[in-house]
């Protein structure tokens, strides 16, 4: 059995694949470019599933499984996938973390005005009149409430935030004190002192925030997405910015990544760009690489469930 | 009866009293010099307790009760105070909040290298390769296990951390997972990824934090200081952060406040200044009327208990 890597594994990580499972045979390779060669007879395939075109899976004759050490699956040749019966499965969960503390880390900052409090230490100077905020009793609507913004609502209903949730069934459950179905996210926005988006790029997802949402704000609102940028129509964003209609929005995903220089994110008073980084953690492959070991026990195996398998015809 | 304020009470919180309280002589006034004229048949004195001296207390013929709106009572006259028998309650507990989010403000800041990510984003700069780590399963040491110390643990139980804490006595209790003692400090200080002092001013905690506390500290270790600036030997902390003894201080509060512009704090790449900030919040006065409005109900009735009486032979 032949386990290939197009993804650049940490070396400890290399070390402990190849000290537990003497049986198999690895071909570890940073890039698909240096894999490619390895894939005609690969029985199981590890990428982060930004890689893969219909000609690596043409060329997989053998490949049965490929496991997607990310969550984002908006790349992949799925109609090729799917013609060839190859199983997949993801790391969704393994953000959960990072992300949950990405978003308490950015709703501190603005209440906390800290871009303010870095720039007067620049200048030495003392001022203690930023106006501060809490989150203390403020509410939170997070829209996609999956295992990231559930981890998320954990974290806000610590602050005592009141904790709204938005996914497709509308059917409650904790932590959230409420969640509601994504056709009413209108009705919910006018409540929200802090809206969170973990969506992922879905044909449903496009451009969902747009200027009729932004119009259903609070003015003293602040937007985050830490999802994926094609939920958010970025010159409706920008306009209801200028006209005031909520106060500020930290973006960590865009259309468009790197976000081009002269993209007007860059210096727009009332955004805050972070390059795509709310998911970055150490413990990253770490746990990417527990979900691989689970799964690989299914594969030998031959039955079980695979954790984060993927249904090829929803893609997610 | 008579209530003198030299302290400037928010203009809704005024009426609020005023309409609450049509019994009472209320004198409001903005500062010390102003209220001094009502001192003298004042029965009661609301202060943020940094304005009084010995021929206040002695003008204020009458005084019985100091109502201080803040925690830190270290420039209060307490002798005069002792001798004329005047009781005083202070407003310890309406920090907790906002600065146990300002300690979890700067924890996240530093493991997310926030300066690093606002400086690249003025720059235009798309880098997602400074370092992130998280919180999650992570060491906090929190010196003084008070309401302050108690309300940033609970936060910081919520990011999964182990969460220790510093106190006379060293008995355990919720939320902490362990309290040692004051004078077993060194022992645990290698443990801890983030040390938070939340210490008041007092004789036994001067230098408290010293070159033989900052040796013991881990490399990686970041120190967050919002109780009182003596806690730290000033000096010895510059020496032991360019020895690289530990990772940073985020430094809220100082010997000297305003922080001078020509302290090396300011200019330290390994120093976080900010000026005095973690307490403040839009509920800093209600919440301390809350206060005052319980006692004054004690007060009139002659009996009961205060909500935070002092003891004027400690001192807090």
């Amino acid at each position: 059995m032949k386990v290939v890597t197009s993804a650049k594994i940490r070396r400890d990580l290399r070390e402990h694949l190849l000290n537990t499972y003497p049986q198999i045979d690895f071909a570890f390779h940073p890039s698909i470019a240096e894999a490619e060669k390895d894939l005609t007879d690969a029985d199981v395939l590890i990428t982060y599933g930004e890689d893969l075109t219909d000609r690596h899976i043409a060329v997989a004759e053998k490949l049965q499984w490929i496991m997607v050490i990310s969550a984002g699956l908006d790349k992949m040749p799925f109609e090729a996938i799917k013609q060839k019966g190859i199983t997949v499965t993801n790391a969704t969960g393994i953000h959960a973390v990072p992300m949950a503390e990405y978003a308490l880390a950015v709703m501190l900052q603005t209440a906390r005005q800290t871009k303010t409090i870095i720039e007067q230490e620049k200048n030495k100077l003392w001022d203690r009149s930023p106006l501060m905020t809490e989150l203390h009793n403020k509410t939170v609507l997070i829209i996609g409430a999956g295992q990231i913004g559930t981890q998320t609502a954990r974290l806000t209903k610590a602050f005592n935030m009141k904790t709204l949730g938005v996914n497709r069934t509308g059917a409650d459950f904790a932590p959230f004190d409420e969640i509601i179905k994504t056709e009413n996210l209108l009705d919910m926005l006018p409540e929200a002192d802090f809206i969170v988006s973990v969506l992922p790029k879905t044909p449903e997802t496009d451009g969902l925030l747009d200027q009729s949402a932004f119009a259903a704000m609070k003015k003293e609102a602040v937007l985050i997405n830490m999802g994926r940028g094609n939920v958010i129509h970025e010159t409706d964003l920008i306009e209801a910015l200028n006209r005031e209609e909520f106060s500020h929005a930290v973006l960590d995903v865009f259309n468009e990544e790197p976000l081009p220089a002269d993209h007007p994110f860059w210096e727009h008073p009332d955004v805050t760009v972070t390059p795509h980084i709310s998911g970055i953690s150490p413990q990253y492959q770490p746990r990417a690489l527990e979900i691989f070991e689970y799964n690989l026990a299914v594969y030998e195996r031959g039955h079980g469930t695979y954790w984060n398998w993927i249904d090829l015809n929803k893609g997610y």
